[in-house]
C-alpha cells in the first residue's frame, strides 16, 4: 500500500450523509473538522455571554462543549444585545419512525435557545429528501413527518412562537421563489464538490440543497416574518449539516440576504464507541425514544463500551479510561448536575468506582428521560401536530 | 480540417435552447429529426381521423404538415374513439413583453384541438424556468407571465375548459410531489445527454426538467383532474421541447403514470429564412403580435427572403424557389384558403406573379391576423387574467 493510499484512508469524511472517522476504532477530530471546515470554536467567553445576555445558566451542551463550533454566532449575539431579534432555524429528515437519543440533541437544545432567547423558531422536516434519499414513497415519508413531528413536539416547543413545517405540504410561493433564487447562484461543479454528487445520483439529490437552504432566508416565511426579510437567522445543527450552510452563506449576499449564523453540534456516540454517529438501522447502536426500561438497562449494560480495566483488580489499580468510555460520554451529554458528574469523573477514573456502577447510573438517567419523553409524546394529539403545521402568523413572536 | 470536423459541423442541434441547422445557410432536416429523436412522422391517415372523430376540418397546420410528427397521438385518437377522454398541456416561457408570430402557433392550434375534442387545458408560463436561464428577477419573471398569459388568453381559450398557471405561484402540493417523483427517475448523466448540461450550469437548470415535466400527469392538478389519474395527456408543442418530453414518457411507467402524447411542430422561420427559429431579441427577424401596421409591410418588403429571380426577365424565365421563399413559407401558414396559396404557388412558381404582388398578399394577411389579435387583446382585462389563472374545478370540462 502506498503512502498516498494510507493518507486517503486517514482522512475523516463528514458529510451529511456519511460520517467516518479517519481509521478504524479512530475517533472524529473535531479541532481538525473546524479547520476543514472553517468554521469557529465555540469558546467559553461566548457560553459566559449568553448566560449574560439571557440571564440564564447555560445549557449543559453549551457550558460542556456539545455544541462545539460556531459560524457568527458571536454576531448573533451582538446584535441581540442592540436588541435587534433573530429566528431560530432546525429540522429533520423523517426517515424512521422512532427517533433516538441522537435526534432530540438538537431539539433540545433548540428549545433552550427559544425560551432563553424567546425567539421564533421554524423547524423543517425534509420529507422530500428522505423521499428521495431513503427511495420511500410520498405517502409514507408524510407519514414519518407527521409520527417526527410529535416527538418533536414532545421536546416542549411553545405553540406561540414555532412553526414546523413539511416540505412537501409548505414549497411552493415565496418558498419557491426563494429556492430558484438559490438554485441560480450554484453550479452542478460546486456541489459536486460540497456534497459529493456524481452523474450517477439522480437529479432530484441535486435540486435539494436549495430547499433546505430557502428557510435560512425570512422571506420564505411571508406569513411569519412579513417584511422583516433581514431578520438573522440562528441555525442549531449537528455539524455534518454544515456543507448545506456553507452553500447558503455563500449565496446569501448575492440574492440580496443576511447569512445565517450556525451553531454546531458534536455527533453523540453509538453505544458501541465514538466512531461516528449512531445508526438508525441498526437499533443495538442506539438507545430509542421508545425503548422501555428493560431494554434501555439491556442495552447500556451489552453494548455501552467501556473504558474501564478488564478485571477489577486491573481496574482499582488503573483506573478508566475516559476518553472512551460511553457511559460517561452519554453522562456528560444528560446528566445535569455538574459537581455529580465530576464527581463520577473523578472516582471512576482513578479505579475507585466500577463500570457497573457507573452504568446503573447512567440507566437511571436514560430511563427517566426517556420515560418523560413518552409520556410528553402520548398527550402529543394530531390537532397540536395540525396547529403546529398551520400556515399562520406567530402574533408573540419575540418576547 | 478532417473528415470528423466536417461531419461534426454538419450535424443539426435542435435543443429547446438551441435550435440550428447543419450548415450555414442550411435548413433544419425534419426527416432527419424524427430520426434522431425516435417520433413518429405525422402522416395523411392520422388527419383523415381527426376530420372524421371531430366531424371538423383539419386546422390548416394540421392538414400543411406544420405539425409533422407525434408520438402516440395515434392512441390518443384510438381511445377517443372508444369514448375515453385526454386532456391537452401546452406553455410558454415568458421571456419577452411581446410574443411574436412563431410563438402563437402552438397556441393557435392547441385552440383548435381544444375545440375540436371539447377537451380540458392546462398552460404552464415557465416563469422559474426563465428566471434562470435569462436572469431576469423573479418579479420580472412574474410580470411578463402575466403579460404573456393575455396574448395566449386573446388567441380565443374557452375559460370553462383552460387553466393557466405559472410556476412561481402554482409549483406546490401535488404538482411538487410529482416533481420530487419525477426527479428521481432520472440521472445527472441522463440530463447532461438530453439537455447538454455541463458542470458549469447551475442547479436550478438542473433542477428545471421536472418542473416542466409534471404537468404532463394529471395527479398534479387534483383541483381539475381529481382521482382521474389515469386521464391521458397530449402535447401539442415545437419539435424542440421533445427532449423534456422524452424524458417524461421515459419516467411516467416507473411512476405508475401514462405516457403523455405529443403532437410536434415545424419551427416558424425567421424573415431572413429558414435557418432556425425566430429570435426574440432581434426585432427585424420576426413579425411580432404587436407590430403596427406599417412595422408589418417595412418588415416583410425590406427583410423577408425572397425566392423570385433577381430581375424581372430571369424571374419571367425561371419562376421562384419556392423551396427558400418565406412570403410563400408564411403564406402556408396562415393563408386559409387552400385555392388561393395553390394558385399562388403555381402562378408565382412560373414566373407569372412577381414577388411584391406575393409580398402585398402576405402583407395583407398578416396585417389582418395581427390587427385581429390586438384587438382580441386589448379586450383581455387583469380580471379574465385572474380568473383563467384561478386554481379552480373546471365544471365542464369534457363535452
Amino acid at each position: 500500500m502506498g503512502e498516498e493510499e494510507i493518507e486517503e484512508g486517514e482522512k475523516q469524511i463528514v458529510t451529511p450523509w456519511e460520517v467516518a472517522a479517519s481509521k478504524e476504532g479512530g475517533r472524529i477530530d473535531y479541532d481538525k473538522l473546524i479547520v476543514q471546515f472553517g468554521c469557529q470554536k465555540l469558546d467559553q467567553s461566548i457560553v459566559q455571554r449568553v448566560e449574560k445576555l439571557t440571564g440564564k445558566p447555560a445549557h449543559v451542551f453549551l457550558r460542556r462543549g456539545v455544541f462545539f463550533a460556531h459560524r457568527e454566532f458571536d454576531k448573533i449575539l451582538d446584535a441581540f444585545e442592540k436588541g435587534e431579534n433573530f429566528y431560530l432555524y432546525t429540522g429533520r429528515g423523517p426517515s424512521s419512525e422512532a427517533l433516538h437519543l441522537g435526534h432530540l440533541i438538537p431539539f433540545m437544545f433548540t428549545k433552550y435557545l427559544q425560551d432563553a432567547f424567546k425567539v421564533p423558531l421554524v423547524i423543517q422536516l425534509t420529507d422530500d429528501e428522505k423521499c428521495m434519499w431513503k427511495n420511500l414513497t410520498v405517502e409514507e415519508s408524510q407519514r414519518l413527518a407527521r409520527q417526527n413531528a410529535k416527538d418533536i413536539i414532545a421536546c416542549g416547543f411553545d405553540i406561540s412562537r414555532t412553526f414546523i413545517f413539511s416540505d412537501f405540504d409548505y414549497v411552493g410561493g415565496a418558498f419557491y421563489k426563494n429556492m430558484v433564487r438559490i438554485g441560480k447562484c450554484v453550479t452542478l461543479n460546486q456541489v459536486r464538490a460540497i456534497f459529493g454528487f456524481n452523474g450517477e445520483d439522480h437529479i432530484g439529490k441535486v435540486s435539494f440543497p436549495p430547499v433546505q437552504a430557502a428557510p435560512s432566508f425570512p422571506s420564505s416565511f411571508p406569513h411569519l416574518f412579513g417584511d422583516k426579510i433581514n431578520l438573522r437567522c440562528l441555525i442549531p445543527c449537528a455539524i455534518d449539516q454544515d456543507p448545506y450552510f456553507r452553500m447558503t452563506r455563500d449565496v446569501a449576499p448575492r440574492i440580496g440576504c443576511q447569512k445565517p449564523a450556525l451553531i454546531e453540534s458534536l455527533f453523540f456516540p453509538a453505544l458501541q464507541g465514538e466512531t461516528g454517529k449512531m445508526s438508525a438501522s441498526d437499533s443495538t447502536t442506539a438507545i430509542y425514544v421508545t425503548d422501555l426500561p428493560k431494554e434501555i438497562k439491556n442495552k447500556v449494560n451489552k453494548y455501552a463500551f467501556s473504558g474501564g480495566g478488564d478485571t477489577i483488580e486491573i481496574h482499582r489499580k488503573y483506573g478508566a479510561n475516559l476518553e472512551v468510555d460511553i457511559p460517561v460520554k452519554y453522562l456528560s451529554f444528560f446528566l445535569e448536575d455538574d459537581a455529580e458528574l465530576e464527581n463520577i469523573k473523578q472516582e471512576y477514573g482513578a479505579g475507585r468506582m466500577l463500570t457497573g456502577e457507573v452504568k446503573k447510573r447512567l440507566i437511571e438517567v436514560l430511563t427517566e428521560m426517556v420515560e418523560r419523553h413518552r409520556k410528553a409524546r402520548a398527550a402529543v394529539t394530531d390537532e397540536m401536530v395540525d396547529a403546529f403545521m398551520a400556515v399562520r402568523p406567530l402574533p408573540d413572536m419575540f418576547g
